[in-house]
């Protein structure tokens, strides 16, 4: 057994998360811990609410980070939400539906499933026929951004939609905040869950959510208790809440300095400017992706910046070239998860590592890698093709 | 709203925990992260199941630390126990066993409470009259260290009393770990859950674990699933277990270098060392407060060496105490909890902060303080009784 420190290499990270954190992250990762109920641990908490109010463009008194990473976010959404017997649509395009329809069930509900194609948006009209053939759904629950296969839907309509037919909605979001656009309350999303490790450049381990007045409405009229203690919202609240503080779990202090810290930076890039920056360096690793011959799974208009998912071309074998990327270059990019391993690379451009400095060398190293191995590719042609981009 | 980071003030953590982190474990917080599927970072896991088999004192394979702080630990044990129906004893003599009850219940299980008083270790002959009376109890669950009341509980005993009737046992050894005799296999514990933010000098935000072969056949023999997703061991295990890592949620990475590195320090000075100076600077602040005429909770063979529970003098505030310490010394100690609001001052002396420095500023602050508020004290005893005992 080893006794010694662990010191990591020096990734750049561009795949589906955790990406690039931002050194002052890291900075602030390292300040001292001081305790949960300290009176100047309290008034960062009431910071950190009001900066993640901002970055979810909501006014929602229920905007807190859940001390775990995005699946215990998810959980979150899903354990206060649900009653046993409840309907709950799932619209399922990917991993992540999956995993919300695993939550319904597991806390009681029924779940519909509503599917469409893997690299495909969420399809509206399918939606609310599924909710006009089933009376008294209570949730419709969907992925905004699923990161497995870089696709977005419109979450807007789909809450329309569910609205309309007297359901509230439960919204991964866990990669659009930050990197593209997303408008809690101009929207009108529900319970909304997202990830610390994405677009916001910070750590992964901590999941943003926020509650509508209308999900809060609903937990509070609940029949039965929340199946999770360690999750039940009217207990988190107490803690997190605006009145007296009532311990209900240790916070990971430290942790939630680099979350502070990460919202700090997009507070002050501005979210708008924030939005622009990912959809620059997207076009830019879009035009070297498209001059080295290879294509996109996922259509132009639906496209996500921040995930880039692309297809592996014939007879390459993606699991050398991510191999070679990460050994050679010290660049982290993703596989394709479930149906689509082996069959994708997702290319992440999130948070601080969506710069013009990590799009160049991850189409050189591509090009590179792909030259070596004989892949049937355009060589030499994505650098360039993205500096006419960036110009 | 601020938009400035956040430097906390520099605090000496003498309450109930988080304790003081290790300069070390803070340097290895801010260490460039990595992926949770990286080759280097799927090393560092091996190493920290390791070094967590050394710190539990045992050979279960089922041993890493959740992703999320102590009460995602012992929520990991009880809906991976406990099905629904399912009798389990729950001994409760603190805040924390009645936790473990709100668990129970909400797993679907039938709880048996065996109650003894606040600051009294379980009584192990109660536990067994309970198990003769109820036929075909599954669970005993109770708290090693409570950290409530400061008392320890004979693990040992509670468990063969279990074992004889065919139960199994949940075990908290949140506050124990590392800091006071805890010896998972030879003791016979099944299913125990730590923290890090305790007597491992780390910050909070993770709970490590460790299962029994006895208790991971009764995880895979369960009937009915996991209410909870994410904490489904025979999911999480996909990704901590020791074949291919599977995904399963994005481990909290830079947290993990801080556990990691808490537990490097912890097999540098050796487990048996690490207990004994717990034990040492207990004795020396035992001194002090015993000379200034102020008493403990727990009776003396019963004491947690790193909880220490003493009484707040009749006609003292201990709100304004402990208010008084935080920020004219800049030193936090603990309040009591639930039926010991008010009652109690909790002095931790965990992990890093065992140590002379933290107990000389700990007496000479509180006898300044209490002699200020002119509390019924021996005046300037405190500081000369620890050092002859640390002579």
């Amino acid at each position: 057994m080893s006794t010694r420190s662990f010191n990591p290499p020096v990734r750049t990270l561009m795949g589906p998360g955790p990406s690039d954190v931002h050194p002052r992250v890291l900075a602030a990762m390292a300040r001292p811990t001081i305790g949960h109920l300290d009176p100047a641990f309290v008034a960062m908490m009431e910071e950190t609410k009001a900066l993640l109010q901002y970055a979810f463009q909501t006014q929602n008194a229920f905007t807190f980070p859940v001390s775990g990473p995005g699946s215990a976010g998810m959980e979150t959404c899903f354990v206060n939400l649900v009653e046993p017997g409840d309907k709950v649509i799932v619209c399922q395009n990917g991993v992540f539906g999956a995993r919300m329809k695993e939550n319904v069930v597991r806390a009681g509900g029924e779940p519909i499933v509503v599917e469409d194609n893997l690299g495909e948006p969420i399809d509206p009209g399918k939606v609310e026929d599924a909710l006009k053939k089933h009376r008294g759904v209570t949730l419709v629950a969907f992925v905004h951004a699923e990161t497995s296969t870089g696709v977005e839907s419109d979450a807007q309509a789909l809450a329309r939609i569910a609205h309309q037919h007297g359901a509230a909605t439960i919204v991964d979001a866990v990669t659009s905040l930050g990197g593209s656009p997303l408008s809690v309350d101009a929207w009108g999303l529900d319970a909304v869950y997202s990830g610390s490790q994405k677009c916001l450049s910070c750590t992964p381990g901590l999941s943003p959510v926020t509650f509508s007045e209308r999900a809060a409405e609903k937990i509070k009229k609940r029949k039965s208790p929340v199946q999770s203690w360690f999750l039940d919202l009217t207990l988190v609240m107490g803690y997190w809440g605006t009145g007296k503080r009532t311990y209900h779990h240790t916070a990971p202090i430290n942790p939630l300095y680099g979350l502070h810290e990460a919202l700090v930076l997009l507070k002050e890039e501005g979210l708008e400017a924030s939005w622009a920056r990912h959809r620059q360096q997207y076009e830019a690793l879009r035009a070297g992706i498209e001059a080295m011959g290879l294509s996109y799974l996922v259509k132009e208009p639906h496209r996500l910046p921040q995930l880039n998912a692309i297809r592996v071309p014939e007879g390459v074998d993606d699991a050398t070239v991510r191999s070679k990327l990460l050994h050679d270059y010290n660049i982290e990019i993703g596989g394709g998860l479930g149906a689509l391993a082996g069959k994708l690379w997702r290319i992440g451009l999130m948070g601080h590592g969506a710069n013009p400095k990590n799009v160049m060398s991850c189409l050189g190293a591509l090009d590179a890698v792909l030259a070596e191995l004989r892949a049937p590719i355009q060589e030499g042609a994505a650098v360039t093709a993205a500096q006419k981009a960036f110009a």
